[in-house]
């Protein structure tokens, strides 16, 4: 049986029946709806010989086994948000799953061809993301945290995992799963604007943003709005409102895709009759080039530096969280945009804002690329998510060729492996 | 016995300790503390000769009859806020007790002389500040919210009145009280840092700002921090911050006294990953001049239409309150400052950021003036607010003069009754 783009976008709108709600998709991990998506992923490959396998950190695998062990990767994560999308991730197994298929139907592959359903990439219920590719990538460090966290209902996850048969202690034995992996390809709707905004339906990623994710505090004195003089007030909503400004300008002369978004000020006191006291901000920074991060990072607290002496405030900063760029595979980005390019005519290139499992595994040292299909109105993790059809079945025929120019690149040893 | 300004002093320290604690002032109106307080008061005037009364408001006067009934008011509140300091309201009335006792010492005055001490000023207790004195100025037209009314532990503000012998339903009734008045004057201290900043110790007070109180909604797009382009966002945290910079800059055009706030600003969603959808913006214009704010609020008003436009936002303007400038009596306005370069050698003249009863006063038609005394570092409502002790005597002095010039005035018939 040939490849049958058609047949990715009617199992995906039977996934959408089957485990979503007049809110969006609620395949939530670690709860019965997701495992329902899993068993029907399972149902759906059944027939194609592909042995089945859920590992120590509940990633389940689907292994055609080819003529070497070497293997072809193809990953996705068929759990979502609660009321999210319905191609955020599943379209990523779904469409792997497609592609086995056709694979399965030619023969024994020269090399071993994997889709993967990573656990729990959304972290929804527990707020820790990319879980099930962290531990098979062994990146997986907060163990200790992992044991304390509770979903809202006050469950733990250790508890919640267990019901999954999935033993947190074990969760880094996974690592073994990508032992034999030579090559990782992941496909997923953009989440942005950018590909939609060029009219164009596919994109290759070029890798993950690097991220910088800090907590500004600005320091004033609270005053009286009445009887204090504009020359005399520390108003520290001044030093948050020019850096949120500020950024701005950093981002456009940095330029090459850099975002600079200040997601809030929280001021104190906070009421109508006060200069504010103290003023916190959020500020998150990305960019896919290492030096140019940092460059906007410390361009960042040079003008917060510069504003607290104009305002005469205090201001500290403190981490919230940070990631370096990763950037994936060179040769496998040359072979997605000759894929895309057959397909769809013309390729863009492009950084992902957001994280995917598929930066976990490049950052295990895996060749990694992703390609991004258009995304109508950049919308994501709402139940308004949603992408042509015509251009899901143009990216299930773009992974199909990227996964046979992989397949060929592997089997002719062309991976640093 | 001549005015003995050291004695006012040392009658407010004896208050401070009677009625606070390691935290400051606690004379809450309505509470055992503030009826403390009272009684001290009446204690410290038994031997003058005035005879008290406690009004349909629960204002507590003391009044010496005069050869005239017309009568010079004397003007303050006992009240504080919780944790408040010892100068903020007592002052008033400790000065207006000595003068008091001056001009009774003296025989009979000319005109009838009353010192009221006006109850709760603050509405620490209930939220509802200047109560005894819109009572009796007859601007209270709040009944229907005052008998819905409760303070934290849910008692009812009727029933609170109740049990000092208050009923809210007859507190209008205490309006009789302002007939015969034909000049209100009051001694405060500046809760400010002005006069402080000009090294001068007294300064005579125009009237109090209008003021112009609204909340500025701001309306963008949430988007991904990570996967939006910067050109695309509609970040409704840059309308409040251009916002929040440009009301310095009406401020600073308008000049004479002009102020601006912005309080706060809230956001939503307020996370680190999210472009800001809503921002909720506060805002506090004031000004002496009723033109003036008007030109301020529209000059605010302005520029909020250009960053909406500029920033692709949408803006609602809600007004949260607002008042007119309260200008002081002209007459009584130089008196008052005769009275101050008399004593001081030189006088500032300068308006009234924070209400005052001496505003509800003023508002009903009573010729009326306050004059300030020097505040420390501007601090007020806290235990850390202070005055010069140096200062408090002069103050004593200058309303002592004020007094006397005031009732030469009304006894020459000076006064436009």
């Amino acid at each position: 049986m040939p490849l049958d783009p058609s047949r990715t976008v009617a199992e995906l709108k039977e996934l959408r029946e089957l485990t979503g709600d007049e809110n969006g998709a609620q395949r939530v991990a670690w709860t019965e709806t997701w495992e329902t998506a899993r068993a029907w992923l399972r149902d759906k490959l059944s027939a194609v010989g592909a042995r089945e396998q859920i590992d120590e950190a509940g990633n389940q695998w689907f292994t055609l086994a080819g003529e070497s062990d070497r293997a072809v990767l193809i990953g996705g994560h068929i759990d979502s948000v609660p009321n999210g999308g319905w191609l955020d991730g599943a379209l990523n197994v779904v469409a792997g799953a497609e592609v086995l298929r056709r694979i399965a139907e030619e023969g024994v592959p020269p090399v071993t061809i994997r889709v993967v359903n990573w656990a729990d990439e959304e972290g929804a219920r527990f707020g820790r993301s990319l879980f099930g590719s962290s531990a098979a990538a062994g990146s997986m460090r907060d163990q200790d945290q992992l044991r304390q966290l509770a979903d809202a209902e006050g469950t733990s996850l250790p508890v919640a995992l267990a019901e999954y048969g999935v033993d947190l202690e074990r969760a880094l034995d996974s690592r073994g799963q990508l032992e034999s992996a030579a090559a990782y390809l992941e496909l997923h709707i953009e989440q942005g604007p950018v590909l939609e905004s060029l009219d164009l339906p596919l994109g290759v990623v070029l890798g993950t943003f690097g991220v910088e994710r800090h907590r500004i505090t600005w320091r004033g004195q609270a005053a009286h709005a009445g009887s204090t003089p504009m020359a005399v007030r520390r108003d520290a909503l001044a030093g948050a409102a020019k850096l949120a400004l500020e950024i701005r300008e950093i981002a456009e002369q940095t330029g090459a895709g850099a975002v600079c978004t200040s997601g809030g000020v929280a001021c104190k006191p906070g009421i109508v009759t006060s200069v504010v006291e103290t003023a916190e901000q959020l500020l998150d920074q990305r960019h896919l080039d290492a030096s140019m991060l940092a460059s906007m990072l410390q361009a960042a607290k040079q003008a917060s530096t510069r504003f607290a002496e104009e305002e005469r405030l205090g201001v500290e900063w403190e981490t919230i969280w940070s990631i370096e760029p990763i950037l994936f595979d060179e040769t496998l980005i040359d072979l997605c945009e000759e894929a895309i390019t057959d397909v769809a005519g013309t390729c863009h290139r492009l950084p992902s804002g957001p994280l995917h499992d598929a930066a976990e595994v490049s950052r295990s040292g895996i060749p990694t690329v992703m390609l991004f299909v258009q995304s109508l109105r950049g919308l994501s993790h709402t139940k308004l998510e949603d992408t042509k059809e015509e251009h899901l079945e143009l990216a299930v025929t773009a992974l199909d060729r990227l996964t046979t120019k992989t397949i060929g690149w592997v089997a002719s040893g062309g991976d640093p492996m």
